[in-house]
């Protein structure tokens, strides 16, 4: 049986999306942020593979099924007020459509 | 002349928030998510101190204003769709309000 803790749950049925960060393993470097719904996350957590969902296509995400980037999931946390949660993946290839390893890969200046 | 980078910039003009996750520099642990509009990144860039959105009080939130656990803002990087940032920040005390490190303690059980 699945189970989505108590706050997540809760938070999923009002339709509310919740963000899902994906960040590396072994260098503990933040790859990138998606979004989740409860199919997505009862997928994340029955296949380990993070699948998430697209809020531009308005589906459900499977990561690297096009691109054959997958993440596979090591680890699942949640958040304090359960709108969050942290996977710790093992990342094929790269996290971001660019090609870079992570999506987070533009700096903003800092005077 | 503080600078937001357009995609982020266009973003927030509509009045969506942006995810903001903060981790810690030395480290690399991811602390918690929080919620930014254009005010809290404007003030997180000028004082280097993180500044978010509180969803819940409808407020301006400068972490660490109460309980004296500020993070102090080293680096900003955003994502290549612009709807999140990455702070790697110096955390005072603890991220949570509960008193853990991260606001990510709790895990969901992996089959």
């Amino acid at each position: 049986m699945l189970i989505i803790p108590t706050q997540i749950a809760e938070r999923l049925a009002t339709g509310e999306l919740i963000a899902a960060i994906a960040q590396e393993l072994e260098s503990n470097e933040v790859l990138m942020l998606a979004w989740m719904n409860k199919q997505a996350l009862l997928n994340t957590i029955e296949t380990r593979r993070a699948t998430y969902w697209s809020r531009s296509r308005n589906s459900l995400w499977i990561k690297g099924e096009s691109s054959g980037n997958f993440q596979e999931v090591s680890e699942i946390s949640y958040d304090c007020d359960g709108d969050a949660i942290l996977l710790k993946v093992k990342q094929s290839g790269s996290a971001c459509h660019t090609g870079e390893k992570s999506c987070f890969h533009n700096e903003v200046a800092l005077s």
